[in-house]
């Protein structure tokens, strides 16, 4: 399987899909360099007047709530409606499901579209499958991944989607199998839009990979946590630092470092 | 007061708190980096749909004008009323004050819902007392601190907010105090939204002592100093590096360097 | 010529410019940090009931069309009527032009204004003048700088604007002169918004010298090619640190650096 992430990991290098994001402001720029690192071509917009001709140029969708409002819930409307209409794959971001009445309404709203992949925290992934009883901390997870499965299968179940929780070990639950990647570092909370980050990149691996969604999501979840890993050992416990090393790491990334790093179980 | 001080920092870090930022669009990835390096947990949100939660489970609030429109204003309104409902603190950053009647008006408005926290350079300071009559730089000061202090203590009575002068000089004036800080350094003035920072970062520290806004200011003010000072001397005149090494000292700053550094009068 | 050029980098430092930016959400900090870098004064805003004031203390006019919407074009309306009114130097980034029919009409509408300057990729250039007619790929170029001369000069016998076709030669087209600078470094194609900081950087330069807008154009890109290629020299093939090094540079250079480095033909 190893080998099979490498050359998803090259497919990406090679083909550069368009990958439209409606994305939020905190990480529109860290998006952008970390789609352009990993060898995809970025493209934000979210104006009603573009949605249907930018979802039709672009390889793939990624939608983020982050600082979602009403013009922007509509934005993601449209789109989705057109990537559903074109057959084109597309990921969700449900960026502090569970923080408030909003966020969980327009979730709600948007879950019915029926999402190609979904990737959040464990708080988030619990949120979206009504398990949460406890409020979120605005964007942070309270809970480990493992909390999340049973969340995450049923997310699975009721909408057709993958679904990947984020956090210290990553847990990606597709229609038949269960894949868990270890790799990654504590380092990576402190610095904003990480998780914003392994969303876009599941972005670009589907737009290469569109008829196997549950490997190009396995395969970005793998792409992501070897740099962070490598980005993080480098840096010392400097989380600003980080940032940088991270996307210099998408960009270097080699065969072999790869092979000998990445953790799946 | 030094230790005392410190022990505002170690508290930020331990409680984690969480800060809704309504803030511009030009800084809230430096500003979320910021919060998280200082152990604080940013949120931005700004859909009138959930000003109402967004600012009930947060632990205090950030309002910028920077880059308002009229969308957003509305939003500040919102939020800053249900913040004086429930009793939580929050800091005014009147970004650009004087420079557009449009900021004038607002920031009129805003000011009579009664600001915990007041922080601006010395034009904005000025600008916000009705104390100048010619126009400001956009965004950037043509006043040094010390001029400022009178427009200070006419907001200090006429709103009761603790105000904030940011310069070569910090100025923080409460009811019977007047505080002065001397770090930082003159490259800091080269990053953007080094001043929007400050403000972010007076939010997290008036969220674990709001009932000591005062102390408060001066301990973020203080981290602010010293972190940027660390930051632009391991820079050797090169802004790009500084906001990289400001948040690595953000992280990293240990006790002993903050009390030898601090210069508090 | 190169003398001429560096010292309009020295007038952009003494007199650092007020630019108003109304550009996109992906870049905005990006972009401030360049023009602070390079000595001017940034200032973003994009509310109607602030663009005549923004407008008229401002030195010159950004207008980035990279995210936008039906509020932000009509933010680019009222600010480019206005700086037509007052006589300020305003420059066009037509960014994604052709990808999408929203663009295209938006941006037929602002060439009615007459940019002092328009900047692009040679697919942009050749989209804003009628001439490609396949789909760009989103917001990189498909084509060499070359294909798109014709086109530049079309639009500059159109609308009297100085066009800059930027690329790995960048081509700045005047009413009688035509400039090829060859600086800048492939590299620089994997750091998102590129592209938009020269633009911006433009602005800076139009601003101290807006009765040559040609000398301005060529001056800015030529800064802007010759800071890229130190910073990218000094990257090692590493995408993340190259931002920091290039801000740095900007900052940094050196007449001799300068007049030793650049291209001109």
């Amino acid at each position: 399987m190893k080998e099979q992430i490498w050359d998803q990991i090259q497919t990406v290098r090679q083909q550069a899909p368009l990958i439209h994001c409606i994305t939020n402001f905190v990480v529109m720029n860290s998006t952008a360099n970390a789609l352009l690192a990993a060898g995809a071509s970025p493209i934000m917009a979210h104006a009603h007047s573009e949605m249907n001709d930018m979802v039709s140029i672009a390889d793939s969708l990624v939608i983020n709530i982050g600082t979602l409002d009403e013009y922007w819930v509509e934005s993601m409307r449209l789109a989705v409606k057109q990537a559903n209409l074109l057959g084109k794959p597309w990921v969700l971001d449900p960026v502090g499901a569970g923080a408030t009445a909003f966020r969980d309404v327009t979730l709600k709203e948007i879950l019915q579209f029926h999402p190609t992949i979904i990737r959040g925290n464990a708080s988030e992934i619990m949120a979206l499958a009504n398990q949460n009883t406890s409020l979120t901390k605005g964007v942070d997870s309270l809970h480990e991944s493992n909390e999340a499965t049973e969340a995450a299968k049923q997310l699975r179940v009721e909408f057709g989607s993958v679904v990947c929780i984020s956090g210290a070990t990553d847990i990606i639950v597709g229609s038949e199998r269960i894949i868990r990647l270890s790799n990654g570092h504590s380092l990576m909370t402190k610095v904003t839009g990480m998780g914003c980050t392994a969303t876009a990149l599941i972005g670009a691996f589907v737009a290469v990979n569109p008829k196997d969604s549950f490997m190009a999501t396995v395969s970005a979840m793998a792409l992501m946590g070897v740099a962070g890993q490598i980005a993080a050992e480098k840096s010392n416990g400097r989380p600003g630092i980080l940032q940088i090393n991270f996307l210099d790491a998408l960009y270097q990334l080699s065969e072999e470092e790869f092979l000998n790093m990445v953790r799946i179980s």
